[in-house]
């Protein structure tokens, strides 16, 4: 492609809005555009890019045996009812109506379509194990969409479903695209863990996120350099300390004026941390919005309450939680704004840290402006409806598996591979006959990758401060010929005779045969980061151009068909 | 792939809502599948088959100078309203809000946002010509979608703009674009004429419609046989009669008890229906859909109005008029139902055909029940607001370049290509600046082609009473080996031989391994349509087996290697 013919327009300046590279540049690049806050097009370089990223997951998803086909992107509310997700998925999903008035959503995930399909397709247990795929634009109405294709309304994902007989065939389904996924994110360039995760409003019991390490990622991983333990910090188990074998004192009642936070009433107690109780008073909602009790959740004061690990011990989406109006809650419930705790606390659901069982003599709030109550023993002095793991396992923390000092990571999620079980099948009624012809429900596997984010995962990994450097196999084009003067003839005739071999070769080239000043021209290949860069200037009159790699600062002078050569094998080896 | 693997289910029955071949065969293939009215899933080999229409189409653009792009499919409100669509456009526009309450559309097609796209980075005279593509999901919520692909509410389409410095540059862009669609659909293997159409709501001045010909289209097209004249009915011209030499007789009123129709005026008055003048009344919504006014139409009584120009004729959307209530109407003008001529009719926008200004001593309502008035001559007992060719082209009417009675067909429109003009540049001030630096607005083109149509057409046009006979280009599949009997080791020895041996040679194969009737095997085979077949069975202990294209009815023994080479040159000559 000749860059004089081809649509394209880089900006010298930072977009405002843009904050981390991966924005910035795509946007400089003008590879992508934004319409309005968090939907954006492809102009054609980001496109070219887009549809290699989309041409690596379908050769590794047929390689693993899945099928490509394309559902709607329109689905109806009944299958959404039928899952019980079209009330439980919140304000991101986003619900449309047709001319009829008749509810439908734009569709951020398709396990309701995929379900629905073998369940009029699949009877027999002969049709298993099969795995269908697609490539498709997805939509997620995002309260604050940002940081470009990290988080829009509209992007491209590509969703498969795994189909077994049984949770046997489901591990052996989940390992194959775990093995894809790795090929998948190599092939990308990109560096990745697999970590385990929450399951989120998908639901299903077993999970990996497939994390593309970055600063500016949002999500947080933990991990252990000993052993091989890595997991989303919402998902992360963090051990109890071990019980304590101190005898139980009674309960005594102290006055502490003013101690609103844990920090507040240790210092005025003279008490360790461990030795308080942490409470966070929440108000639940029903499918409708409308409030539908209050939940009181206890840690150890030196501990951080997981809101991930609430939620899923309360067993409801998270967005039917929120931190409640301690005052209104008050009145139903005793609790006391910086003074509750277990103690007299009533008519709401109380969630205890496992943690907490076998701690002793612990200092909590008396649910009385002023006072704290010291020696608070779980068992004797209060009961929790729900115990479970509510802990931040925070960096430092002993590693769940080997007990070394975690670490803390950021990574851009790139990628998820779920284990669904019968979550959708058994509801929706998706059953095969066995051999013996008796029913069975279908035990389903959904994986997930966001092409589009890992089109910005790729640009966070590999930039520098003058542009993007793209590995070979996503680049939009693999060689940029860098035209000095246009009007000199011995050079254009040197670019042109590249350019034709090039592309005789099979390398995608780009000539920047532009009237465009030598520095522009520099500027916007570093920028564009075409991986290789033939520079054709002064000394095509002696048969010499310059080749250069973007990811390396030295430049070797050469002939012209050297080049060439030099071009088409890189190409090759890295393609 | 082997059949034993993919998901596949084929239907014997004709299912109940379909009503034409590429309905029924496309369901009963199981290559599409319903979700709800008018929105279409497809299956793998559904899919296959749509990818390969997309990969014709993707050859051609880019070959033309197209430069592939993706925008969103969201839109927001704004730029429509900037355009003038959002009121102009209809309830076909599906309009959808984000949890916000801010007003988007899923886009029916692109004008908008990709003269936005020129606007912000087009500046100079340099940058033109330039062609954008993009093969994308596009809405249409329709009143009464049907047909399956013919006529959908989500459907896949490529729509391509193209900007050009003035009107000498849009006629080169369109004449390009005019030959990469006569390329496009002949490599789909479709019969099609380019015929003369109307614009609708796209807007602009000249159009052409790219016809599938079919007797279950939805356009009717008029074409001469004895020049080259074809067109939408829609458009067609229709030529006046010659002007009357009659002397102009007084008008004179005529009691016509109970003749509420042309024809029975006519016979009551003993008059050709040439002589008569028939109104048709309708009552004009504005914007907001409240009622705006009356109109009514007049043409002589022998022809029939053509809607589209009479919309066209007062410049507003079609869904902007329907027929009135004449009770309601007669209070404001004057109009009386069967009895409506256009003397004494006031208070409403009359139209008249071009045709009845030379006329001559017509009969017409007398706007009093039980009479009509003999003699009405134009010009002196009556005015029109309009006149305009209003006529219908009928079978048999002279064509209206050579003058040769016209014949009918039907079809299916599977693209179309616009001259735009400035329609677009102008509101939204999509402007370039010429050598002398002096802004003029772009003048654009857009050029849409229908694929998930253009498969249903495919369908249409190539298949009989045993399933689809696809054409080699947009086959799923080009060869399916049918083993009959997968137990016996020879024949499915020489299956898989002949299996691998095509796959190496490039010919994309489906074996069918089932454990299945040879019946079935051999009705499903010629269900799919699959170009090639080749039939493993007894033959196989000698070494023989059988060669058959689906579109022939002979087959022909041969060696397996001989059937091998066979299928390659085939597929290879017709791909």
């Amino acid at each position: 492609m000749r860059l004089s013919k081809m649509h394209l327009k880089t900006l010298r300046e930072v977009p405002n809005e843009a904050e981390i590279a991966s924005h910035v540049l795509l946007l400089r690049t003008g590879m992508i555009r934004k319409l309005v806050s968090g939907v954006y097009g492809f102009m054609p370089l980001g496109w070219r890019s887009v549809r290699k990223i989309e041409d690596i997951i379908r050769q590794e998803m047929d390689a693993a045996g899945g099928q490509e086909i394309h559902m709607s992107a329109v689905q109806p509310a009944e299958l959404w009812q039928e899952s019980g997700r079209w009330s439980a998925y919140g304000p991101e999903l986003w619900r449309v109506k047709d001319r009829n008035g008749r509810d439908f959503c734009l569709g951020p995930t398709h396990e309701e379509i995929f379900t629905d399909i073998v369940r009029n397709d699949i009877s027999s247990h002969r049709q298993l194990p099969m795995n269908l795929y697609q490539i498709q634009t997805k939509y997620r109405d995002e309260a604050r969409p940002r940081f470009g294709l990290m988080r829009s309304r509209e992007f491209i994902m590509k969703d498969a479903y795994s189909f077994d007989k049984d949770y046997e065939g489901l591990d052996e389904s989940y390992r194959i695209m775990y093995e894809a996924y790795e090929k998948i994110f190599s092939r990308c360039g990109l560096t990745f863990r697999p970590v385990e995760a929450d399951s989120g409003a998908i639901g299903g019991s077993n999970s990996h996120e497939f994390t593309a390490l970055s600063e500016v990622g949002e999500s947080e991983i933990a991990y252990c350099e000993k052993c091989s333990m890595a997991a989303t910090t919402e998902r992360a188990e963090c051990k109890d300390d071990p019980a304590s074998d101190e005898e139980m004192l009674p309960m005594e009642e102290v006055n502490t004026p003013e101690t609103k936070t844990i920090e507040e009433v240790a210092d005025f107690l003279k008490l360790d941390k461990k030795k308080t109780m942490k409470a966070l008073l929440f108000v639940k909602y029903d499918n409708d919005g409308n409030e539908n009790g209050y939940v009181a959740a206890f840690v150890r004061g030196d501990r951080e309450l997981n809101m991930i690990k609430l939620v899923n011990a309360l067993d409801i989406p998270e967005h039917a939680i929120e931190f409640a109006d301690e005052e209104k809650m008050s009145k139903v419930t005793g609790c006391v704004g910086g003074f509750t705790g277990p103690v007299g606390l009533h008519d709401c659901i109380i969630v205890a840290d496992s943690e907490l069982v076998g701690a002793r003599n612990l200092c909590a709030g008396a649910c009385k402006e002023n006072y704290h109550i010291k020696n608070v023993n779980y068992g004797r002095d209060f009961k929790a409806d729900i115990v479970a793991d509510l802990k931040v396992l925070k960096p430092g923390d002993p590693c769940p598996v080997c007990g070394a000092p975690v670490k803390h990571a950021r990574g851009i999620e790139v990628g998820q591979v779920f284990k669904l079980g019968t979550k959708y099948s058994e509801p929706m009624k998706a059953f095969y006959k066995d051999e013996n012809m008796k029913d069975h429900p279908i035990v389903m596997g959904c994986y997930g990758i966001g092409v589009t984010r890992t089109l910005a995962a790729v640009v966070e990994q590999h930039h520098d401060e003058n542009g993007i450097i793209w590995p070979m196999s996503v680049a939009p084009y693999h060689v940029i010929i860098t035209l000095v003067n246009p009007a000199d003839e011995t050079q254009a005739a040197v670019a042109e005779k590249i350019y034709e071999d090039l592309q005789k070769a099979g390398v995608e080239v780009l000539l920047d045969d532009r009237k465009e000043r030598p520095g522009v021209k520099f500027k916007d290949a570093d920028l564009l980061g075409i991986p290789v860069r033939i520079t054709v200037g002064k000394g095509a009159a002696e048969g010499r151009v310059e080749y250069k790699l973007r990811r390396d600062a030295e430049k070797t002078e050469m002939s012209a068909d050297a080049a060439t050569a030099e071009a088409v094998k890189t190409v090759n080896e890295e393609k």
